[in-house]
């Protein structure tokens, strides 16, 4: 038990003081003993318009200074449910994506075997896929995973640029192609913007993912979108992922393609909060991109999400794999 | 055929490259053949505070790289719709107040005469006065407009300064006493903020306009806000006016007269797309401000909006003068 | 009646040009025959995390020269029911946290027995504590005071850094255990982000303060928030304080310990207008840090606040003690 | 002695404390009684590019704050020789630009008629021209003046914009028009960028007046060019406008027409130390641009500029016209 | 001689208004007929730091609408003497280095074969390569090149993250590698900061390049450095690269690797102003990175930069090949 | 040998990945074994002006990952002569300055006598004292330093507002009062900016301070001024203490007490260059104020001449004490 990681307390040490990890949690080489790995993939070459999101860890590490340890509604305690730690950050090469993406699929599969799950903080969505990779290698018999999937836009384009298959609007058509995900059980959430064609949501709608617009949600209310989300994505693990564009760009300006008229946060953290009991055996928070926050605020958005979804994931692990 | 200008696709050219123009659009010279013509006008010297919406039609352009082809709830197609191109800017001395309002009444009914319809980008509220101005010399049988007025502010002041009958507060009253609108077809959307004196809404109110305060607004919700405008503002051809300052500052802080507690930018959408049906033949949105907008938000809201905006107008156009 | 102060006109005199005090108002030397002064307070020693509300009542006086006269629903003349002027900064020393509790102590004990009631700008909130301290002193007979308190934080936490009892996290601990305010009369409004412990409330509530989170209030709205703030903290006189991290980051991220998810300002400032009726005979809004708010927007919402809450005390005065 | 005017004092206010003047000098409502006046003047009509100066009396008096009471190499004490105060800003009408010439003609004359001499704080340099013809009113037997000019453009255009003749690139060859400038006792020192045209000095040259360019400036040094200075505009009683654009924008970023490879604040520093002798009677300091400095650094280098020439000033009266 | 391209002049259309090119010339499609192609490349797939110089063409184009028509020292009116246009960016893929070079290759091969010199407006400094690739192949007869390379790093490193070859710390060792650099007639300008070995320059030195670190060209001077440069590029055709991070990062804090110590702009001014002579036949100026850039200093001081090297080419291409 | 601790390399490793530490070098928690310990101080309650140094640690670190291993000059290799680690931050208590003296002086005391040298970031001046005491305290035989003092302020203040002994203004006179420092062998370099009195310096000056203006600095050049400090703080053991302030704000904005006219960085490195052969034996680099800072150059400056210092100290550890 001496070696529970436990984050330094703001009433202890101000926090601005000591090093800058995930929620101020300790530093581990390895994920061997590990519940859940927070992790950083700064990475940012499958961005096609405003790039800056390989600096997204650093900042989203600063800004989680701010999470203190017990949810304030559930009063979940994730550091006491489970043993969460920072395990820095994966490899890259900023110049050479289709290494990168080796890369970070070999460093997932290899946590995953050592039986953490991982939270990893982007980087751009093309990460989604060596993560659902590595998954899928490290722990073989999951099978097809569930996906909640936060976000302005599908993701699931075939080409750009004339043919270029990785960029960070294909990720989820490859990882269905691949297997990794079970597209009858994609829910896409808050969906918005204007469209290439009038038929773009065309093949994710024809494998049968489920695509809530933002107008739907609004529609809906917070705790209908949740309920929606549980139905779809429901019955067997499920992987979260979070772009951080599907929050309004007023409270998330860094990010590479904003959409003007997203979820306020207290929006997405209602939602968030109504997908517990959801079998949540890994996920992402992806697109920050520093340069484009002045303020700062784009990270301490994306970092509050990652506090929610932590509770979530340790909360599930806590129930499927108790101590 | 051949020439019916077509925006440049995202997916075959990255947003950043290539010129900037308004939605991506070609530009044109000359505004014979079009139906629609999007201009910009640099001026602000009818601005009573924070200056810098000369520099406005740029980022505005900039921004609206952002903007697709078509629309995501009502599927709109505009440029199947309507030719439309950018006009570029229309002559302005920015050390000369009067001079401009003159320039840009005979710019714009040089445009209306060629038979193209007017989407301006400001610039300043002012100059909603010589668009008005030059609609009405260029199609003169139109007669007085309705109008349907987003603002924080109703503009209908009489005088600045011991006497200055002409600044970006004043437009509507001027528009008014010169017959060019119909006071009685005049609503203001989100009007609020500290007044100077409690009756500075009297003669507005007096003429029959229809103001409603944000309060009334978010009270009714934006469907029946939208069915009132149209209420007010139908039956006949009407200019739509949209000043950036009726949105909320934290979601456009880049202007010259913020005001706390405004729209949100979803509710301004849902709005603007609840007036589908009103016959809106020419349109500005004004009042962004560059200088004041350092994540360049303001813009990005900006172009969302003059996309609404131009949807309505091709519809428009498409049902009273199809092809 | 020749020296009742009145703010200088926008309309006649830009708002950009000539000095900038609260409001516009005249500075006044001496709080001798003022109903209500409004005074800042430039002191952020009390900060545990990101400083800078030093600077706050500059940037206050500034972004409050876009407030008009009138309040725009109430109709509320605070101008023409009050007295009110602008009293400068009270003395403050940077590097002495205890010297400068017994200056402001001091001062504002003074102004309230010259008669006027203060509506203080922060500065950080420890300041709360000697301006309650002041007030007691200065009319010994008012007793311990309800109070309406917006925060993001409930600020009653006992000892930070092992052992400091005055942070800007311990100030209404401070004031229940002085006597200075009656625990079962305060009402805390908009309560959120992680906690430090399961037990962060309990004292809080053993002693009888009323903590409406913001899942509470988001689930009421804003008029049944302001109902029951009326009911807690009404029976007899209150102080008011708006802390600006109520409101969410988006709109004010120039504060010390932003905590994502708050109050967008139509809510708060429509809470605000609930509490007409409450004797509300101070006030502060504090932890404006415009280091931190590089569009300036938190100022302006803080001046916009200010103005709410000069309107509730200026009506309440004009109740109490009619000219 | 009693109301001779001293400045608060950083060792005891803090500099962020109190009302925000010139210098920290108290406010006068009348010249009477001072021999250097300090005054705003708030308006940026006569701008051909980037607006903003209206804001830059305001953040020249913020800046100001950080000036304490003797210069470091001279150790000349202005406020012991001379009564400066803050004056306020002068009226303006920000929508109309021959009636602000008249409103500042007037408004100078009336205080050099009272005694005291101007350093004003702009605003664009159009405004060096009403301040030339106020003095010339308020003290007609001064003659025409000398002028020490430091810029990047010699303003000395005819026209813009097809026939406007006041804008900020022309006030001195209005100013040599109307007999206000002795042509031959004119220096303008930096001037540099690109030309319109071969022939854009030929007008100043053929009048005879003296064009220090940047490249002739780094060649002699700053001794030799304020020895240079003194020559030209020496005997007589001579006026020192000095254009924040002189100065490199890496320096002073906040201005409307920046052109690159300027002074650094230290060279220009060392010109003005140089020209202790002169008879400066008059001064201005123009086109500091708040908007476009984000830093705030424009305004310091601004301020420091000021306190540079109000010293020189102060030397000059107390020479002129002792006590 | 009617469709001679001429800019826009400022004295007559604002320089906020119009379209955005470079130095406001007019766009063509096509090199055919021009003597000098102002062209961007909107690509950063080489950054191994900080990224966003994809953006850096359309901020450079906007900066330099600052410049005027004439050099202010030499005189040199690069319109007068040659045909110059605006020719739009090239072709890239923001996810794909090596289709992107080979993009490039084509493009400027494409222009030199019209007759076209290019002068190119980056993009990362990995660029250089594919342009001087395409001159080579568009002009085969040129042979090797001289080289005037301003830069704070020698960017001739063999390769990074564990055996990328391509990246912008290589192209000068790839181009020496394939011939199209003459590395005894290449010299490197302003060499600083750091190394990550004492061996780091050794395979530049042995080649036969030659390096100047930035403190043997303060030691020398602008006007020896400038006399240097000619003899060791000169006797034959050169291209011109200039590295914005070889300006300090005061003046230009908007590049991916800045290094702290760097030249002012007006001493590179000067040592540009000294290569008049050499045959400068094609340049670029590149990792101008806006996202970090919010004054937007370092695209005002690129734009000047091409200024001074657009004079540079003009010259040359008018003694080479007069009309 | 294993243990030697070695900075990561941005060859290998991108720098914008891993953790954030000093130079990139390992974090140790304990002081033994290491030469050279680089520290943190984050606090910033001795500030008179603006705050905001407490964030100064971790902006230095994050931008001292710019740093390579070996000086470009000099060739020195710091990481081979000594052991080098960041040993995190030292422990403060924001609100309490008294106390935050002690906390300081006691770990820097545990350091020293655990045989390393402190290289210190802060926070602000003030911390420049405990830093002397701990160094008394763990090494009392080294007797009276001598001092390379860089400032723009000469920070020997008696007291401020009204009798506080304790502030950034105050360090050194304190530091003579003690017997830490020798002021016969105290040089301050680059002092400048205006004076409260004429008197400012004399207790410096009456103490055998040697006092070098910037003016004199620039007349000498700074060969000569490294000279001049070899000469005074020569013949013993020395500190050496960098405010950034010293540094011109166009380079480094991010401070509290900005004074126009310093140094730019190249001429600080010069001057440092010169001091090798001194014996310095700490050293500290404090008032970087990330707040003020938005370019994050302050911080780049800061690191960069971190590093100078630590290759000074880590040649004078190996002359002094080889391994």
């Amino acid at each position: 038990m001496s070696d529970w990681p436990r984050p330094v307390d703001g009433v202890t040490v101000p926090r601005f003081a000591g090093p800058s990890t995930f929620m101020r949690l300790p530093v581990r080489e390895d994920a061997a003993g590990l519940d859940i790995a927070l992790i950083g993939i700064p990475f940012d070459g499958g961005t096609t318009n405003r790039p800056g999101t390989r600096h997204g860890p650093r900042q989203l590490r600063e800004a989680s200074g701010l999470m203190r340890r017990v949810h304030p509604i559930s009063l979940t305690e994730p550091y006491t449910l489970c043993r969460v730690a920072d395990l820095g950050d994966l490899p890259t090469n900023p110049t050479d994506l289709m290494q990168t993406l080796d890369l970070v699929t070999g460093a997932v599969a290899k946590i995953r075997k050592a039986g953490a799950w991982a939270l990893a903080a982007g980087g751009d969505h093309l990460l989604s896929l060596p993560l659902l990779r590595g998954i899928a290698e490290g722990e073989p018999g999951l099978g097809p995973l569930g996906l909640v999937h936060f976000d302005s836009h599908s993701d699931t384009n075939d080409t750009y640029f004339g043919g270029t298959r990785y960029t960070h609007g294909t990720p989820f058509r490859r990882a269905v192609e691949e297997g990794l995900l079970d597209p009858k059980r994609i829910v896409q959430i808050g969906i918005r913007g204007s469209l290439y064609s009038a038929g773009d949501m065309d093949w994710a709608r024809s494998v049968g993912i489920r695509i809530m617009t933002i107008e739907e949600c609004v529609d809906l209310g917070p705790d209908a979108v949740a309920a929606e989300a549980q139905r779809v994505a429901g019955g067997g693990p499920a992987y979260l992922t979070f772009d951080i564009d599907s929050i309004d760009p007023a409270f998330a300006p860094g990010t590479g393609t904003p959409e003007v008229g997203g979820f306020n946060p207290r929006e997405a953290m209602r939602i968030l909060r109504g997908l517990r009991g959801l079998d949540i055996i890994a996920a992402d928070l992806v697109e920050v991109s520093p340069p484009y926050d002045p303020s700062g605020n784009t990270a301490m958005v994306g970092a509050t999400m990652m506090f929610e979804i932590l509770c979530l994931m340790a909360e599930t692990r806590a129930r499927l794999r108790p101590l």
